[in-house]
């Protein structure tokens, strides 16, 4: 686990789109953050109080998560002399990355010489367990995708969040770094050893208690021929009792096929519950996940609309229009 | 790839079982040992000729290939002693062992000073690409199964041998050390990274002849939750034009998982048909393998028949009866 709270480091940042991992902590984790941490030439913000590092600190904060996507991959020299200075000053500091911390001479060398912790969230800190398939005590829901990039993170994270405001017991459980920054652990399923996927998902929702649900961040998609294994495997480690299809309606061919569609959501419902049951013979398909990020209002809601009609399951873009009648499903479960 | 021919290492195995990775060297590439090297104790035979290194180098062996499990996982004394010397004469070594050649210091410095390379298979040596879908030429045979350890790989072996007597162009393209080891070369799969997964399978069997088959070496059970992910990978990325399903009817459960029961083949045909039409909708189930090991020969023949008229599809046991009818099928299509 990622000791919270965090000071948000946005760097140089040029534009909103290079922060989404800050944003997406400022979103959905607010209490995680005291403030941000911004150098010169950094053209966003996401909104937090402006820190010096020596403030974050007085404010609380343990960690120093990088934020922001790094440009050309490279960690640059100005980068480099911020995150020694503040594993000096006591700091662990934590990036999703693909180029590793542990990688850095200078960083590597000043975590060592102070102490400090290096989460490079990307690479599984844990040697997980092969899948032993034995079914878990607690209630898991699982979004499933048409395709890569539909919105299952947001599904799951909206829903935890009504749960939570419910007074429901509720978990969101990551299985990407974004997720995984967020919350502050989790599985990085995607650079998991493949014998060792599904038994990730297990060590991932563990035994709980019976009215408490998990949301298990999807992967991928059943549909799309690079990642299906990764999804394949939190099938059947999740051992969902709830899927909840996810959708965007605007995508021309699957992402990064272009000579591949996306299955229709029938499809879609039939397939991953007969592999869901393989895992768990009660799962249910709950509800219905629209990303309406590409539509105006009246077409979202048209579209919603049309698809509970065809669908017969509670249908909604959970970011936009709330989640409760994805929740109010599970409870009726 | 590793070179050829071998020298095949049985050390102080103590039955046949344990030198199960030398026996499938012996039984399907014969012509890739010159023969096998025997230590004092050593219980069991492959049939080969006993020789020294030195009458091993001398009979044209460029690689000793640890053809035997080691016991309690812990790589002796006796055996480094072997190995050390092998690589001083100039052998390359290969090994699917669970503990690594490179991890043994006294082995790792020998390789290095005499220039010799260790190959240990169950790590890939590749950084595969992420799958692209794009559509291959050449044809692909894909074997699937009901259960783990159901006879896969020896139903692939046998339809490939089947085929090269034929005359037809034919390549079995392994995904486990066992395949790798016998053929020289292979992905071992379930050591990849999930995101890669795909991306191995289409590397190892890439562009070819139209008249090409390669058939390609089957891991797990899209109902085996331990290691669906695995076989889901080899679906969408092997791109099957055919597959063959493989079921030993005398298992009790899914290996190692009490509490599952294995598909019916009805089931695993419908399920594996839907899932492999994604990457390539003309996939066809061309006929059924059954490992009848554990069966006499008559209840073997009458169990064969009854599934082929249930099943309405070519029906053997492609070890025992040979593989005549399932490659048959293959050349119909």
């Amino acid at each position: 686990m990622i000791q919270t709270p965090y000071l948000l480091f946005l760097g140089d940042a040029p534009d909103a789109l290079s922060a989404k991992v800050a944003q997406g902590i400022k979103d959905w984790r607010p209490e995680n953050a005291v403030g941000q941490f911004r150098m010169k030439g950094c053209g966003t913000t996401v909104g937090l109080t402006d820190m010096t590092l020596q403030e974050g600190l007085d404010a609380g904060a343990k960690t120093l998560v990088i934020g922001v996507a790094n440009r050309g991959g490279v960690i640059s020299a100005a980068w480099t002399k911020v995150l020694v200075e503040a594993l000096e000053m006591g700091y662990d500091i934590a990036s999703g990355l693909h180029n590793l911390l542990r990688d850095e001479n200078e960083i590597q060398r000043a975590a060592k010489v102070h102490g400090g912790t290096l989460h490079d969230v990307r690479i599984p800190s844990v040697a997980y367990p092969i899948a032993n398939g034995v079914k878990r005590t607690g209630k898991r829901c699982l979004a499933v995708g048409t395709d890569c990039s539909v919105g299952k993170m947001y599904t799951g994270l909206c829903m935890d969040a009504e749960m939570l405001k419910r007074g429901m017991k509720s978990t969101f459980r990551p299985t990407g770094q974004t997720g995984i920054l967020i919350t502050g652990g989790g599985v990085p399923l995607d650079a998991v050893i493949a014998d060792f996927m599904a038994g990730a998902v297990e060590y991932l929702t563990p035994d709980n208690d019976d009215d408490h649900w998990d949301h298990i961040e999807g992967q991928g998609s059943l549909y799309h021929v690079s990642y299906s294994g990764v999804t394949m495997a939190l099938i059947h480690g999740g051992q969902p009792d709830a899927l909840v299809l996810c959708h965007e309606p605007t995508r021309k061919h699957m992402r990064g096929l272009p000579d591949y569609q996306q299955p229709s959501l029938e499809e879609l419902r039939d397939t991953a519950l007969l592999m869901a049951r393989v895992a768990n013979p009660a799962c249910q398909v709950t509800g219905i996940s629209i990303n309406t990020q590409h539509m105006a209002e009246d077409e979202a809601r048209a579209y919603i609309k049309e698809v509970e009609d065809r669908m017969g399951l509670p249908t909604t873009d959970p970011f936009r229009f709330g989640a409760e009648r994805l929740v109010d499903a599970l409870e009726a479960l």
